[in-house]
């Protein structure tokens, strides 16, 4: 039973709902996905104040005013940052004012310092400045709310938390923020052939790139990767190690899932008590992907070969992570125009690997190079996946196809 | 003296050298910059191997099968992956093959089991496998070296690692690989205003978010974050605090580096021995910035307003962290159609926070609402820069513009 892309998908999102949250500091929540909604408990900001250096003043006091015919106003003050000004402006005053101090009551616009003349200093009173420009009621004053309203809603459930996310929250007095709880992804490498990075390099022997790119990606996409490591083609072995992951949120395997004798995940999956829902997708790399669950944890069975584990991981593991923070999986498709031919059968979805980038006004992808699964280094190379549908039968250079960035 | 953007980064790139090398872990290297270029010691895959589960042949042996007419073989073995085969395939002969196991001597080509019949199993020799399909010399063998070369130069200094990346070192044996050190970058908000995110609230004081928004950039660009805290308007405390930071590759100051009396950063900055090379660029938001160097630190003095302070690290801080990683700032430029109308005024590059996203085969732009330089909103919201050049007066809806993600 072979699925489409599409199905499988749904399959895999239907069941998955959003961790339970959990509170951090407000300097550890870069990258995390907000677990609740957040309401703003004052104005941003808090009090009317001034945008400029400059003079508080009553806009009324200096209509008309120019280089030519400059209006002078008694400096009654001045109103540092950080300050509360006491006294009030009234008809022919003015306070000298900081960027980010308070407006004083009575004023109702400032005055920049470079449209007026400092007055100079000395000992008699009264202290006297001219005006060089009219300026409007409001002009240079940023009003208390402008940037966030009290009671306004912030940012929704969800958000994936930036600097500039971060940033306002602090302005909020956040310390604290909810956010959802990271899945826990266990990746287990299976067959006979593997060996790990740091073994000695034998004959027939090759090494897991899978647990490396695997437990990379899940990072990437904010999950806590869990290094399983290898499994020997035996089953009792492979239950043994695959028991070991079934504490956490997603376990994935790789390899052990095709049509060979010797391909023991899916048997033993389903010997554990695993519910396999599909094992079989219409899509070039990555045919082979037995998906399941088994109590609370979704299991993957991916391909063992490097660049179908990948892809998988990409169209299928990613989006039930992101399902879990509770983040939409916000990866688009643009068109671009393909620098080559492409052959392909119909009924299968290709994705082929390949460098996409802007040039005059289009977006222009090519390959890169040869598409066997096994051809890691294609992957390293690309920016983006080049998606040919089920239906098409080929594309032809210049033609527009979709592209889906990594 | 104003200067424009582009002046003010070359500026500040020419002085930067990549930070000298470490070595990590493979496991922790996702994300940092490779050091030196990497060569592969042995092919990948070190031996031709089986692309499929089937039988390794000789492909004249099966010229002309078919599903009519199919050619019988003589099965002499078993080889999975992991194993070290040690017969030799002759004339007539064929050996059961699992995907990745290593092609004996002898066989030319694999022929897949779906294209063959299972023999029976029985205790007679010989057993016999019929194939019904012809194949090339070379079909479903991955030839040693396919993916990397002996002696092969597989990645470039200062390429960045992802998943892929760290996939191909591991198939490489490399348990460790040597990147560029990250640097550290401290933060020091400054003004009399400033309440840390944890005080409580009082008259005329407004929460430091340039602290949060710069650490979690300085973060997201590779590099260690240091929170020097809030430094008030005094040049005896802001001396005392900006020296702190003075162990680091990079300071960031934010505040106090406009035209007004309390501005005194700038002044501190070169009474402690800093070198300022410029402290205005021709840009909105973000005209005031202090730029120098005080040994081997580069010295930031970032505007006060948020979005400035966040925009100027976009434009200014980010590349520079990014060349001391010793990799390149990546981020080109796209065209879009802008769907609203902006003034502006000449002469001054502007920046404006907006949501980018394809549709219907181009980019569509809106800014992201009012943008005053405090409202910190605009940039939580903004998945992209609209970038407004010099000679520019004006943008109207529908206009072609440039756009810059972030």
């Amino acid at each position: 039973m072979m699925i489409s892309v599409q199905e499988a998908q749904g399959i895999i999102l239907k069941g998955i709902k959003v961790l339970g949250p959990e509170v951090v500091k407000l300097e550890n929540a870069l990258g995390r996905a907000l677990a609740e909604d957040v309401y703003s408990n004052s104005d941003i900001p808090s009090f009317d104040n001034s945008a400029m250096d400059g003079y508080a003043i009553r806009a009324e006091d200096v209509r008309g005013s120019s280089r030519q015919s400059p209006k002078a106003l008694e400096v009654i003050g001045d109103i540092k940052a950080g300050d509360v000004p006491k006294k009030t402006v009234k008809g022919g005053q003015a306070m000298r004012i900081m960027t980010g101090a308070p407006v004083p009551r009575g004023a109702d616009a400032v005055v920049m310092v470079e449209e007026t003349e400092k007055p100079e200093t000395r000992v008699q009173k009264p202290e006297l400045v001219k005006i060089f420009k009219e300026v409007e009621k409001g002009e240079n004053i940023r009003k208390a709310g402008e940037d966030i309203k009290r009671g306004e809603c912030v940012f929704q459930k969800g958000a994936r938390l930036t600097s500039a996310h971060i940033g306002l929250l602090a302005s909020l007095g956040q310390a604290e923020v909810k956010v959802a709880k990271r899945p826990t992804v266990a990746v287990l490498a299976t067959g006979d052939e593997l060996i790990d990075v740091d073994e000695k390099a034998r004959p027939g022997k090759i090494r897991s790139s899978n647990t490396y790119t695997l437990l990379g990606e899940a990072a990437s996409c904010g999950a806590i990767p869990k290094n399983l490591g290898i499994a020997k083609d035996d089953p009792g072995e492979l239950a043994k190690k695959i028991r070991k992951g079934l504490g956490c949120d997603i376990l994935l395997t790789s390899g052990g899932v095709s049509v060979g004798d010797y391909d023991l995940v899916k048997d033993v999956l389903a010997g554990i008590g695993t519910d396999i829902k599909f094992w079989k997708i219409a899509m070039r790399p990555g045919k082979p992907l037995a998906f399941g669950t088994i109590k609370d944890t979704l299991v993957f069975g991916l391909p063992g070969n490097p660049v179908s584990s990948m892809v998988s991981f990409e169209l299928f593991v990613r989006p039930a992570i992101l399902k879990m923070l509770g983040q939409n999986d916000d990866k688009g498709e643009v068109d671009a125009v393909i620098g080559e031919d492409i052959e392909k059968k119909a009924g299968i979805r290709y994705f082929l690997r390949a460098i996409t980038r802007w040039d005059n006004g289009n977006f222009v992808t090519n390959t890169t190079g040869p598409q066997g699964s096994g051809i890691l280094k294609s992957m390293a190379l690309a920016n983006s996946l080049i998606v040919l549908p089920e239906e098409v039968e080929k594309a032809e250079k210049g033609d527009k196809v979709k592209v889906r960035f990594l």
